[in-house]
């Protein structure tokens, strides 16, 4: 691991920036209480981290007032890894129980915290899920039958859109490792090795080069191209000819980096090469369409340009944010109107159809800045590495 | 990776044993058409595998009639996958788009599956959550007004409870790897390393001994115990008197094993090994307990025996249910009165209060036979194992 990682977790003011930004947008909404029931907003407004969420057993709730500090609902299992994230109000139960899964402690909390008729933020939007059972939510609904709930997804999406410097640093961090991890792929892999073997070697040397996590890894191999880009690895073996594909999103932190690289197997057919030049140059424009004010759309038209035919395999975007999550709001469509902010980090990732089902994709992340893009990757060469 | 690996994924009939049970159960219960928004659901009627669930941008949808075959409504980007899986009929949707997130070619689908008036089965219940947008699940049941929405998590818990060999296969295969990283250890691990290069040391180790992903990985260190049991590792060094534990979730084929181990890190308090083999001896009696027909409460009860003062930390149980993720139905606690069943894959896992806030959990692996209970991982030693 290399000396100047930044430092782990985030100083106390950072989750009271974030608490204060919602807040004010609860106050301009009229929202008295915001409810969230999902690892990212926990982990966004708390600093609540634990890999635990994988376990479906236990739901988790977490409660933000208009004013003062939030309050967790929770499983007593969590209770003292949310102490040490510096919550103060915890309302604990024993999880899990014969019959009530903790609906009982968090309608009175409710109540003590808002009061009958108040006003609840919840997540109903793009991008989310309801994390606890439904049929808990809608006993607790008819419970509370006098409360409003009103969707904040907006609200949240814009704030967790625009990145604080210490989360830049996080994932900034993490595409330095997976960086070295791609350039020295071509001494680890070769020709004759299965799809798998391959993934397996590429995880470790991301391992070895200081990710936490190698949480995603998809792509695939193919000749002159791959099929789609969200598979895990077939035992295939690689052969002359191919393209292989790793995408990957590795964690440092908490923190994604969200990118991919192509490596062509020997020699690959011209105009396998050209298309991949041509997605290289398509990142190109969207880099130069990076700046505040422009819009994700903008960044698409650009990219799309250069691209004849365009998006292949129903990608339907060519980048999308990043952050806590492999890709987070916004999406870089023909559609969004969102305005590139200053602190906004970003993947471009433009797709390229080659005939015969086959694709290539490439991706770089970024950081919006003042005065245009901070590649927090180092471009791939325009020309794919070969593997031996 | 060791030769005697079992075969990767499922042959069909799996999938259509699958479908007939679920569908033998929704005859009972008067549902005409199964509704499916979650990873594992869609992996087990299915078979479709991927890690891009990590991307919560767009919702998927799974639909099974009463009977004939399931139908896919997913966005275009995992058309070509889900068609590798075997699904036929696969509706696909351009996503992202500007409003619609797939309900119009949902709503289509339910009308033309199971008519006006049907009742569609969904999971409600029990650690279930709904993975799509809370307004779009609304939107639909207005649309769908004449509709019955009736909960089916009963019927799709005790469905995927019992495991088919295929799947024992590979969970029984996903504990090799780990076990025999478990083992090596002590030679990766020295007093000196910060835990969280322990964890990034062990993590390597498993990748090496051939699991697919180290998917969870939690634990930690403390002089004679620790804290909790979910939090990720910190920057403390490991020192003479520590106990560590790596509770670990390895994946192979999408198959977790999940069992931990405590070491030794120098010379430990004989109080604290008299726990651990007291924890030893709990798990013993679990196993000795187990066999068809015994309920998860008589496996507590049996654990719990030899435990005074029983659970810490708020596990809340002393096992659980394993397969597809990393924790399933039904919880060993003291009232789950599910009776065992040959081919429920289970964890034990007893935990104990050592005093001063900390506390030693156990954990292991066992498929439920006819006769008894087959260890799948390889049981620790009574005493622990010391790391210099």
């Amino acid at each position: 691991m290399s000396a100047d990682a930044p430092q782990r977790g985030f100083v106390a003011q950072e989750f009271e920036n974030r608490l204060s930004r919602l807040q004010d947008g609860m106050r301009n909404r009229n929202i008295d209480l915001a409810f969230f029931t999902t690892e990212a907003e926990f982990r966004y407004f708390t600093g609540f981290f634990t890999q635990f969420w994988q376990s479906p057993t236990r739901p988790w709730f977490l409660l933000a007032p208009q004013s003062g500090k939030p309050v967790a609902v929770i499983p007593e299992i969590g209770a003292e890894c949310m102490r040490r994230a510096g919550v103060e109000d915890i309302r604990a139960w024993d999880s899990p129980a014969a019959d009530d899964r903790g609906i009982e402690l968090l309608c009175e909390t409710i109540v003590e915290l808002a009061g009958e008729g108040a006003s609840i933020g919840l997540l109903k939007g793009r991008e989310t899920a309801l994390r606890m059972p439904l049929a808990d939510f809608e006993a607790l609904k008819q419970r509370l039958s006098s409360l409003q709930f009103k969707d904040i997804t907006g609200l949240v999406l814009q704030l967790r859109m625009v990145k604080s410097e210490a989360e830049i640093e996080k994932i900034a961090h993490a595409c330095q490792p997976a960086g070295r991890a791609f350039d020295r792929a071509p001494d680890a892999i070769h020709t004759g090795m299965s799809e798998r073997e391959a993934f397996q070697a590429f995880k470790i040397l991301c391992l070895e080069e200081g990710v936490d996590d190698v949480s995603y890894l998809v792509g695939g191999a193919g000749a002159g191209g791959y099929r789609d880009i969200i598979s895990p690895p077939s035992e295939r073996k690689l052969a002359a000819g191919d393209v292989l594909m790793f995408d990957t999103g590795c964690v440092w932190d908490g923190y994604f980096c969200d990118f991919d690289r192509n490596f062509a197997i020997g020699e690959v057919a011209q105009a396998v090469q050209d298309a991949h030049a041509r997605l290289w140059e398509a990142t190109e424009a969207g880099l130069e369409a990076t700046r505040p004010g422009a819009c994700c759309s903008d960044l698409f038209h650009a990219m799309a340009a250069l691209l004849p035919g365009a998006s292949s395999g129903g990608v339907g975007r060519m980048g999308h944010g990043l952050g806590m999550q492999l890709t987070e709001f916004p999406s870089i469509t023909p559609f969004d109107r969102t305005e590139l902010q200053p602190g906004m980090v970003m993947t471009l990732e433009p797709s390229i159809d080659i005939g015969g089902g086959r694709m290539l994709v490439h991706e770089e992340n970024l950081v919006v800045r003042d005065d245009g893009p901070l590649l927090l990757t180092w471009r791939t060469p325009q020309r794919m590495p070969v593997i031996g």
